[in-house]
This record gives C-alpha cells, structure tokens and sequence, in this order.
C-alpha cells in the first residue's frame, strides 16, 4: 500500500512556507520599535511603553461576504484593508492607539501568491495605522473553502492611559456629532447587497451602472477607510473635549451611535447636512428598501463619528479644515434615548 | 415590489441579540479583576498591571479540519477548547501568562443554541486558563458555509516581563526535554486523520476500534489540553532554569523544536521514553505513514516540553511528582542542528 502523507490529504507545509518567504518584507514594513523577534516565532512579541495606567483595548472582526465580491473580482489585494479597519476603528472610538494586529486567514487550497496579495493589502493597511502585523496564521483547510475561496479575520490591540479612555461619561445634552465621510460601503450589509445587485437586478460584476464612476463590482469592493490617522491627532489634541466616538459599523447608526451615550440621552441626526452617496441611493431604490432599514445596516457615507462639546466645534472644524479632511455636523445629542433621523433622504 | 431587508438577505440581527443574551454570563465568568467595561463595547478593555518592562505576547490560531468531526458527531462545546489552548499554549512558551481572549466564529446561519455551545466551550476553557474573554465576533455569512457548519478562529494575548521572556538564548548542549502528555491529537494534522480515518479505512464516527476506549469519533474530537495551569507555576517557580518550551503544533517535533533552539544546536529524542499512544499507532498502521511523517505531523502524544538545565532536572521532577502531573525525560539537546529521533516505533 502507497504511503499517506499529510502533503497528499491535501495540506502543503511547502505551499506554506513560499508564502511565509512572499509575505515577510511586507510584514516586517509593519514593524514599529516596540516589535521584537522576528516571523516564526511561537508568539508576537511587542514591548509596551511606559505608561501611568495602561488600558489595552482589543478587538476581532471579520469581512462578512464582501469576500464574495472579491472572488467575484479575483482581486485580493484591498480585502485585507478591510479586515484591518473594521478592528482598528472599533479600537480608535475608546481613544486606543492601535499598536498591533494579527490576521487569521483560512483557504481552501492555499495558493502562495494569492495568500501574497490578501496578506500584502493586510500589511500596507497596518502600516497606513501605524500598527504592527506581529502574527498570523494561515489554514489550509481542504475541504471546508471551495477552491478560490477563503475566510479572514482580524485581531487588533491598542493601548490607552485610563484617564484617557472614552466612555460614555463625558457625553451631554447639546454636544454636537461630527460625521466623517465614509469610503463607500465599508464591510458591512454585504448578504442585502449580494442579493439587490446580484441575485435582484441580475447585474454582473463589469456592468456600468449611471451615477457610479466604476463597474458595479469595484464600486462595492471599494476597501474600508482607515480612520486612526485622521482620528488620532484629534484624539491627542482635543482630549476631554472630544465627548465620543461612533464607529458606524454592523447595525448601522441606530445600533452603534447608542453604544456611545449614556443611558437617558440620544441623538437627532439631519440627513440633509451630508448627501448620501449614490451607492447608497441605488441601493435603497433596486432593493425598495426603507430608509430605517437602510440606516440600521449601512454607513450611508459616514463611517466614523465624533461627538464634541458645544464649545469646541469651532476649533475641531478649523483643525479639520487645516488637514484638508471632509466632515458634517450632522446633529446633537439630545434628551431620552433614541435615535431620531430626519431630513433629506427621510423627506423624499 | 416588496420591501428587501437585511433580515431576508440571510442576516438575523435578532438570533444575534440572542446569541448574546445566551452567552453572556459564560462570557462574564471569565473576567478578571482587570477587565473593565461589558459585552457590548466597541473594543474589549483590560487594566495591564504595574510591570518593569511588560512584553506583550499574542498568538493566533484556529483549528483546522478538525470542525469537521465537531459536524459530523454535531458535538460543539469542545471545539472552543482546542481554539483556546492552540493559541495559549503558544504564547506560553515563551513565558507569558495568558490575559485575554477574543473568538472569531463564522457561522452558515445563526442558530443562537449552537453558538451558545461553541461559545460556551471557549469561555470553560478561557476560565480553565485564567483568561479573561473580553471580545469575540459573530458573523452570520450566509451562502459562505453551508448550513450548520461553521469556522473558530481566537486570538489570545499574554504579557511577561521582559527579563523574563523565554528565547531560544538560555539553550544549550546538555539540557534535557522533558515531556508532558498531549490529551491526544489535539488540533494538528486532520485534514491526513479524516482521509484515513473516514475515506481509506471508511469508518463511521460511531464505531468502536480495538485498543480505543472511545468511538473513534469521540477519540479524535477530545479537546488540545491546555497547558497553563501545569505550566505558568513552573515558569514562576524555575525562573532561569527553565530553558526553553516548546508547543508540539502544526510541523510536529521536526518544525517546532528547532523554533526553540539557538542555531547550531539540535535534539537527540528517545521514543522509548513513553508510550506513543494507540491513535497514533492506528493512524500511522491504517495510513502505513513513515513515523518521520508521523512526527512531522502530530504530537504523537507529546503536546509540550519543557527544555531545563540538567542541574535542575531532579527539582522539576519533584515538582511534577508533587503536583501528580503525569511527563518522561524524553531528550537532550545536543551539538548540531536537527532533531533525531530513534528508538520506540523508529525501531518496530
């Protein structure tokens, strides 16, 4: 009888380790000093700065099935972004400097050089946040991934000084909500948008669509913007006049903006302080989907917002305005929870 | 037209919310003193204690095709185990005490009981470990897993002062390895176990095997031991006598002891030091493996070891005596690199 080997049940350690030797100068362009040690060892090492009273703030997300559009597509380079920003801006909106990241990426039949491009767009998003990709692993899980296919997931670490955490504390009526924009649709809501664009209106991924500058698939491939390095600066800057922080990620505004309040308070938002991008509009037209439902699975173009005291507003839109960034005030928090949306795309 | 919604796309934010509600307090029993905040955070938050020179040590892990036994018994609250313990285990070795977890759990459809077995199952083990599970995702990836299946990932991150950190440094010719048992095949090498095991061999999980107290089902699906209840004493307690450690992981001893060891220096491994347990035999007999494959492979029922100056070997076999844990001189290191392993089933 023939000898089995691990190799012929369908796993290659060599596969393995051409991508180690393809993916580590792209990782070690992540490295900030803190990193020690090198690929291979059993754990990420990061030394951690000296600070008064270290919170560290963590969190893991995955991509959903975004990932069908990049199989779609065949392009596997920005899904990584993806996988990096929807952790690092949930650790940023608790006033965390992310520090480092680690990506578990399963595949069905590990190809060395499409591993390179996922992992390449994981390392250059680190290293546009600053944090370091100090581990991973890649399962080759035959059987379990059609061919082509494969799942990511994503595992952040931040720090921040106590006193400089972000809760829901210093939030208060009359604080007013700074909306950044987002990329497009970011990584969430992608199942409902599968199945408008694709299984509903029948589009294929190349088709142009009125309204869009790129094919339809492109356009919702477009990766997750990174805020840390918009948001950092503010965070150092504006300190205890920096109220919150909204992510606005699985659940849209009426889930995450609560998430940020105090028990009691909410928020009135006014759609016509930003135009909903088109991608958002066609959506809702194609799906016939309600407004409500719209806002409590999509960004609808604001991916990240900040809540700030009244008295500060001024001095936030003149330090955005200095950066050349995009913002809105999009509303204020108000007495009794909830959140109210009125306005624009509401009225129409 | 009727109206589309996230929910008719595939996505049930309500089996979610009640996902949440049944793990919630499996989850709250693992926290530490050191964890601030609750379920719902955008970021998991821990207090880091006062250190001189804190190393923060992160692993990431998941495991394997061995999911796919966990489907096939439809037995789900182990599986979280052996995602636990491939992650601490390997930031252990390098003397780190485990301080949190996060868990990534894609799902085909929600199904909020199954969840709460398989989060149920990392949250025993993160309590087992003194680990705290301050985050996690669920994502709910409809038309990506078939219904029922599912994919684990986790991420753990431990901290060690940095005088203390375990590197390959302290190594040298004449140390002795000492071995702790594996709890069987823990999660390497399935995608081999299932191709000899279900399609050569055809077995079904439920039937019995000569020489296996379990179904071969069960057998193969027992739980990766978790290693820092016996070892973090250890590491505290021998300090610099302790050497080295070494996680017996995917690559088997022939890829992970070397991880271990300074270059230019190898391992010499008697196989008559234990029993290969009767798994391993059956696997290597029914597949006719070469053992080289074999150790390459699997733990082979040695899932950890301890690499200690010789002058200490007697102390650290007092301790383990002492505390009734079972382990087996089963080396040395020696001049040259490689890892050579005679005697036992080498010499059948």
């Amino acid at each position: 009888m023939e000898k089995m080997t691990y190799k012929n049940s369908g796993v290659d350690i060599d596969a393995g380790n051409e991508s180690v030797q393809l993916i580590k100068n792209s990782v070690r362009s992540t490295y900030r000093p803190e990193v020690l040690g090198d690929l291979g060892g059993f754990g990420g090492l990061f030394a951690l700065k000296n600070y008064d009273e270290p919170i560290l703030v963590s969190g893991t997300d995955g991509v959903g099935t975004k990932l069908k559009i990049a199989f779609m597509l065949d392009k596997h380079d920005t899904i990584g972004q993806d996988a990096v920003a929807m952790c690092v801006n949930d650790i940023l909106v608790q006033g965390a400097e992310p520090l480092f990241f680690l990506d578990y990426l399963a595949v069905g039949k590990l190809e060395p050089k499409k591993v390179a491009e996922i992992v390449g767009g994981v390392a250059r998003a680190c290293k546009e946040s600053d944090c370091a990709l100090i581990g991973g692993e890649t399962a080759e899980m035959s059987g379990f991934y059609p061919r082509g296919e494969y799942d990511i997931a994503g595992f952040a670490v931040g720090v921040v000084e106590k006193k400089n955490l972000i809760t829901s504390a210093r939030v208060k009526v009359g604080d007013i909500l700074i909306g950044l924009p987002s990329s497009g649709l970011h990584s969430n809501g992608f199942s409902l948008v599968r199945k408008i664009i694709f299984e509903h209106k029948k589009f294929k991924p190349n088709d142009k669509i009125d309204g869009l500058q790129k094919n339809i698939g492109e356009e919702i491939l477009t990766p997750t913007r990174l805020y840390p390095a918009t948001c950092l600066p503010i965070i150092k800057k504006f300190g205890e006049k920096l109220h919150g922080m909204v992510h606005i990620t699985g659940g849209g505004f009426y889930d995450n903006i609560p998430r940020a309040l105090p028990e009691g308070l909410g928020v009135e938002i006014d759609c016509d302080a930003w135009n909903v991008p088109t991608i958002f509009k066609l959506l809702q037209a194609w799906g016939n989907v309600d407004w409500r439902e719209m806002f409590r699975t999509f960004n609808c173009g604001i991916g990240m917002i900040l809540i700030v005291d009244e008295l500060a507003v001024d001095e936030l839109a003149a330090h955005l305005n200095e950066n050349y960034e995009e913002f809105y005030k999009i509303g204020r928090v108000v007495e009794g929870a909830g959140v109210k949306i009125s306005g624009g795309v509401f009225n129409d």
